[in-house]
């Protein structure tokens, strides 16, 4: 029977899971939401079961599994350590043991933003430079990150390495989730800018933006923000504020590692040139010790299948 | 005859040579002055003809050379680029080239904060852990540093990789040498500190550094300072803020790299106790995504010998 390789990501509100060969050509993909309370050993359950069902449907045997979530995981084991955005007691879990049990292979589990990391560099941008040192930010809701050094990706101890959305940049800036204050995440992820962005639209700063939205706050995302780019000027300084910060992040990665490439990923990613330039615009100014033309920014070529796909390079990882 | 190694260390006002065998051990170092407008290549005949007569003095041969710069060097080539302290017309020098043709060895160049991470990978710090990862600060008259990743020192496409001294601390703060805004140097380095110091007492609040100098500002320095750090509030503050910036910039590359090991030298290092309790305290602070309690801080082992015993390491990665 042919072997193959799968790949899980547990996000907040939904689990994604593909079947992959070697070369990470996809077989398969599906997805299922976690919504409703479902308690972690229920998921990895449901993540086993639909595995064993997606093998059988195409005829091929799983040789390995590797797994992104979303927080701090003993990478050593595959213990889940702490998952701040998941209910259902997470705190723990030994979901490498759980799935070994449930479908007879190895399993490795690690954090999803150093996952998505991995899937970049083996089937995205890092793809024909196997010796590449590049810096991959995640930029969603929050803000992750991972950081490869000549095709390595930098675990550390933890597996918690590659933290690039909890650098200082302002240190008397707004308190951060995690407990610093001025982190990146509080100044440029999803969440910051959208509600930079209703803060404009409710006063009256983002009249295309209310327009777009109905003046509904619950609405306003970074998509809806970039739409309204070129209509709304204060919607236009928010999102460059918000991607020079990142620019900043970038340009002190930068400054001590001089990396070949810089990757944006997530939902803010999808703002797309504006955030490109900005990044190497501010890169430029900032960096000035030494050229930096040979730093490539460029947005993530796996986009939504970034995690999925890097969990399959865990995968592979793991064999 | 037996064979050895030969360290350069070209500083703004000096170059210190040394002579050592394979563990790193000194067997003499010598320095002559350059002031008195000496021109790169008198310096580098100078260089030459020492270790030439030092070798004969000792009836050794100089199996290869390592030569720490202060600036920018074309590290394959052994060919200086940038560097900004030192007269003389040093753009452009082969001096890898000038030096193999004086002494017949292989000879490599490299920055001089990057020659003293390796000295203090190879025979300090971290001569017992092969693997580590550390970030090494230098903080003299400038910020310079060097990282090394599970025991490689990344030097990236120009040898600059490592330029810890440069993260922006403050996006909007002081302008830099370098030409960036609130660079950590522009924060914590010597010349900074002591051009606070020679502000606070200046201004009347620094009775006991006023004393100790005299009142003379040109014999204000770090170390000055640190002698009336408990009968002077306002440098005791001074100091804590430095230090706090130092935390700042050690805190981010924990949150990039997650090392084993901070390293700390150069002259600013010698406040001893309060830079390294501070410099802990906001890593602990700052980084609140992962346990850091793997994270050692300590003070330079080498010393004021980093950059010499630095350059006797970049000889031995010559063979």
């Amino acid at each position: 029977m042919t072997e193959v390789l799968a790949g899980v990501d547990l996000g907040g509100t939904s689990v994604k899971v593909a079947l992959a060969n070697h070369d990470g050509v996809l077989l398969c993909d599906e997805s299922f939401s976690t919504d409703g309370h479902l308690g972690a050993s229920d998921v990895i359950e449901r993540i086993g079961s639909l595995l064993a069902q997606l093998a059988k449907q195409h005829g091929v045997s799983i040789k390995a599994v590797g797994m992104g979530v979303p927080g701090l995981v003993d990478i050593d084991n595959g213990v889940t350590k702490f998952l701040p955005n998941l209910p259902g007691q997470w705190r723990d879990v030994p979901v490498a043991e759980q799935l070994r049990g449930l479908l007879a292979c190895s399993v490795r589990v690690a954090n999803d933003a150093r996952t998505a990391t991995l899937g970049e560099l083996q089937f995205g941008h890092g793809r024909h430079r196997p010796d590449a040192t590049l810096a991959f930010f995640t930029l969603g809701t929050g803000v992750g990150g991972g950081v490869v050094v000549q095709g390595q990706l930098r675990l550390g101890p933890l597996g918690a390495a590659g933290e690039l959305g909890h650098q200082t940049i302002l240190p008397d800036g707004p308190r951060c989730g995690c407990g610093n204050r001025g982190c990146l995440e509080t100044l440029a992820s999803g969440l910051a800018i959208a509600s930079e962005g209703i803060r404009l639209m409710k006063s009256g700063l983002a009249p295309h933006l209310h327009a777009l939205v109905d003046g509904d706050a619950s609405r306003v995302t970074v998509a809806e923000m970039t739409q309204v780019i070129k209509q709304d000027n204060s919607i236009h300084e928010a999102i460059t504020a918000a991607s020079t910060y990142i620019g900043i992040a970038a340009a002190n990665v930068v400054t001590i590692l001089h990396p070949d490439l810089i990757v944006l990923g997530g939902g803010v990613a999808e703002i797309g040139d504006l955030l490109i330039e900005t990044v190497k615009r501010v890169i430029d100014e900032r960096v000035r010790m030494f050229p930096t033309s040979n730093v490539q920014v460029m947005k993530s070529e796996l986009g939504v299948k970034a995690g999925v796909m890097g969990a399959v390079a865990l995968a592979m990882d793991a064999l």
